[in-house]
């Protein structure tokens, strides 16, 4: 079997120069990393700041199934085919977290011949990023006990230090730890953990900030501990935050890669999508819109959380607009949402179709809300039958949205030719995407509108906790932030086995958050896990070198 | 006043491209970060092979103050100098730990006019070696706990894991934790740890290996814990070693960059100088021999641990054999171990540096025992007077050795010029460089020959349980191994606080752990302190992004 690391690795990639020349970057505006991979330099970016901004198109997808439907291969094909219809154009991705890589098989890249390159750079360390946003992290984290250990003069509530500790790393037994045991001279002893690096909220301020100025002002923002009296210390309290910014200054700027076809690709940021946002950097996305006619970019997870997140949150805070929004579906899935089981989504079911585009359906309805045209894009797979993609045709055509079949996995761009012309006609129609709700309703209401709104559920049910919390956000001068919620992507309610299209549920909102740095607050409703573990044979064991020095058994 | 980074901002670098030209690396060699570092390629490495090889020298020390004695800079200045004066240099120096500089300001590049360059990424991330590192660390550790999670089937004694986490930053508050707290989702608690990266194991392993097969094949024979039987689990039985040596992969090539006079320098791997053996690479200095006439190389510490475990363990490892070694030596030093208080070091003392001149007398007999011709260089300080200087030139010279005033801190390679004279003649006397001692003597004869010998020690006083442990790893077929000194650097003995030339005492050997992948014993003798903390005013607080982006604070 041809597996994605060998079509990748079959690939011959053109120089990094290239590739920018092509975007209108100069070579002199490149800090290389290596002949494929390539950082842009700040001057440059500044310098774009007068010119008109491109169109922004928005992949996203119906509610998942465990293996995606393939936002990533889709954000790719469709590029490569508006690239080949003469647009200028720039792809905007998130970059992939190492961790992962070691647990199970699959890298973040797309796949098949609809991939960024070199894939497996990009999957393992790239240019650094998540590492300095690791080491920014953890610094914070070590002034934090070096402040407490030198004599709290902050006054910080020991019990009451919510910073935690990150890694790159898939690794359960850091979630929950014991720090500073062994004697006086390695602290006091207090509870403490680690989240994988996305998860970090240096990751979402990182993938917000407007330009190095916001990048410093967020990461100072951020609240890391409360007093006894309630009141918050902030990063900016330790001193913190020049030096974090230091550590991020070059990481910030955004990676330039290219597909498998030589487009070119912004690869930059990667938000978790359940307590963050998960989109690229805003840095990376401003700048593909001052180089390119079309900027295609993607939201984590389903439309219900990914699509939203971009629009109220990175959207509204980055001042951005887009013009389209393709949602990727696949049959596999639909059906899924039709109640077949696992075992038998091989097999043709056109009436589990039918029943499944009730998914499809609701998510384009909530697309229409924001006042973005939809185009679905249906990522074949071998199995599918022309009676399945029918179904999904004429279901959508009855809403008034065209169903494109795409097979840029098999066939790179040219399996995505009739996606860029019907997104093309889209983005003619001169949208005025709008957020959900304004920046002035109470946090609960906010919480409220997106989960009857957007999830279509009856009410929500805050633990009383919780909503003493938002209050005490509101009292210290948050209640103008954007709400981020943390739920399951499998279902539209918080039960991720309730599949199709839920509706009448309550939205259990367990625990809420305050991410002043990124400029949210989070919501949690339901088990979010911000440490994965590896699985009992990890994809590590059979990874390693070849005899020439080649990477075996990744991917 | 004009700092380091004045001199090192101000400085015009060449591109790294002309750098690679001039040590003959072309072009295509290169694996560019930006136009100023640069990673040298495998296949090049590859087919330098079959070249004949220049001279070695190693820059090393006297017994130092807690400020350092300048041996970078010597190594710096000495290289320009025989550059200036036509010959083929290149430097080899280690990488600095990105965690320190977040605490005490101050840099690992050299200072003044003797420095390399880039220096504020040098000291930053570089070219991310140290995170692989850490990350190759950290997976290794989550495959250990994994590996209990999932029931153990290798018997581990989950009491007895000496692995430990590891992570590039100064913090207390890791040195000591307990793991998986929280319920068996996570694990079963256990002690556990973080050292700073620059002491794992890994490190050492990354700087030990001469190929990329042997650097899988040492990280496989890492021992990480012990069953109930005692017998050892390495690496390997967890099937980690391939993987760490995939993210090791790229780090594992050595990097480029130049001085402030444009001389090339390889600045590779920076393992601990006290559980560990303190030089860069074996792939940098090997490579930088095929590359130049004379390559100037560092070890950590003075002379009676660096240079003894340079040439014991590093040399005796890779095949290398200095052919001269410089000791520099400072006046003020001196006056330190003629008994002179840290406050009246700026004052004229003759007869103190006369009293302090047995230490470097010792170190100078001691350099002679591995067969190495030595020059002295006398790093200048403004405070320092003609007549001290005199002191020093006749001590030495009476021990028919010759020393050198020095002055590139000021001066650039001009104020080397002497020494690189000097170190050329020391050069053609064609030393034959030998270790201490033969690899079949028993470990434990091993330590007391290094005790004996070079720290004058009248015997060693090893703990039962180490004694134990000795006998354990010779037991398990590492009889073999030479023996790795972790001791204060301060004097030769193992209190801090004896000064000049002690003699008699005895070496308390508490504690001994085998580095099987790095290929050493290590002896443990006094507090070793292997994740540093942060002082009460860390640098980090006054580090910021001005207005411009530019770094200030740092160094």
């Amino acid at each position: 079997m041809t597996t994605d690391l060998d079509i990748a690795r079959a690939a011959t990639l053109r120089p990094i120069t290239d590739i920018a020349a092509r975007a209108g970057i100069p070579a002199d505006a490149l800090y290389a990393y290596g002949p494929h991979k390539a950082k842009i330099g700040y001057d440059f970016i500044n310098g774009c700041a007068g010119r008109p901004d491109g169109k922004l198109v928005l992949v996203t997808g119906i509610s998942p199934t465990a293996a995606g439907e393939g936002k990533t291969t889709t954000t790719v094909g469709l590029a490569d085919a508006l690239s080949a219809a003469g647009k200028r154009v720039m792809i905007c991705l998130r970059e992939p977290s190492l961790g992962p890589s070691f647990g199970m098989k699959g890298g973040a890249t797309g796949g098949g011949y609809a991939q960024v390159v070199p894939m497996e750079d990009i999957n393992l360390h790239f240019t650094g990023d998540f590492h300095a946003i690791t080491s920014a992290n953890n610094l914070l984290a070590a002034m934090i006990d070096n402040h407490l250990y030198w004599g709290n003069s902050l006054g910080i509530d020991t019990r009451r230090v919510t910073w935690r500790r990150a890694l790159d790393m898939n690794d359960r037994a850091l979630r929950s730890i014991i720090n500073s045991i062994g004697g006086g001279a390695n602290g006091a002893p207090r509870e403490d953990g680690f989240d994988i690096t996305v998860a970090s909220e240096v990751m979402a301020v990182f993938c917000l900030a407007r330009d190095l100025d916001d990048l410093q002002a967020r990461l100072g923002r951020m609240v890391v501990a409360t007093r006894r009296d309630g009141s918050a210390v902030t990063a900016a309290d330790l001193k913190a935050d020049g030096a974090m910014a230091v550590l991020l200054r070059e990481a910030f700027q955004p990676n330039l890669v290219q597909t498998l076809e030589g487009t070119p690709a912004l690869v930059h940021g990667g938000p978790f999508a359940n307590i963050a946002h998960g989109c690229n950097s805003v840095m990376a996305t401003r700048l593909g819109l001052k180089l390119a006619d079309v900027v295609v970019t993607e939201a984590g997870f389903g439309a219900d959380l990914g699509a939203e997140k971009f629009i109220d949150i990175k959207c509204r805070s980055a001042g951005l607009a887009p013009g389209c929004a393709v949602i990727v579906a696949t049959v596999r899935a639909l059906k899924m949402h039709g109640g077949v089981a696992k075992g038998a989504l091989g097999t043709e079911n056109v009436a589990a179709v039918q029943r499944g585009m009730a998914n499809l359906a609701r998510h384009i309805e909530n697309m229409r809300k924001f006042g973005i045209p939809v185009v679905v894009g249906l990522n074949r797979f071998t199995s599918d039958t022309e009676a399945e993609f029918a179904a999904v045709r004429d279901a959508t055509a009855a809403l008034g949205v065209r169903t494109v079949l795409c097979t840029h996995w098999a066939d790179g761009g040219a399996g995505a030719a009739e996606l860029a012309q019907v997104v093309t006609e889209a983005l003619g129609e001169g949208a005025q995407a709008k957020p959900l709700y304004p920046a002035d309703l109470p946090l609960a209401e906010k919480i409220r509108t997106i989960a009857r709104d957007i999830y279509r559920a009856r009410d929500i049910d805050i633990a009383p906790a919780a909503a003493k919390r938002l209050s005490q956000f509101e009292a210290a001068g948050h209640a103008g932030l954007p709400v981020c919620i943390a739920k399951t992507q499998y279902s539209f309610s918080a039960d991720p086995t309730a599949m199709g299209a839920p509706e009448g549920h309550v939205l259990p909102v367990r625990e809420v958050r305050l991410s002043a740095g990124a400029g949210f607050v989070v919501a949690i409703c339901g088990e979010i896990m911000t440490m994965p573990g590896l699985p009992k044979v990890p994809a590590a064991e059979t990874i390693r070198l070849d005899a020439e020095g080649n990477i075996q058994g990744l991917f």
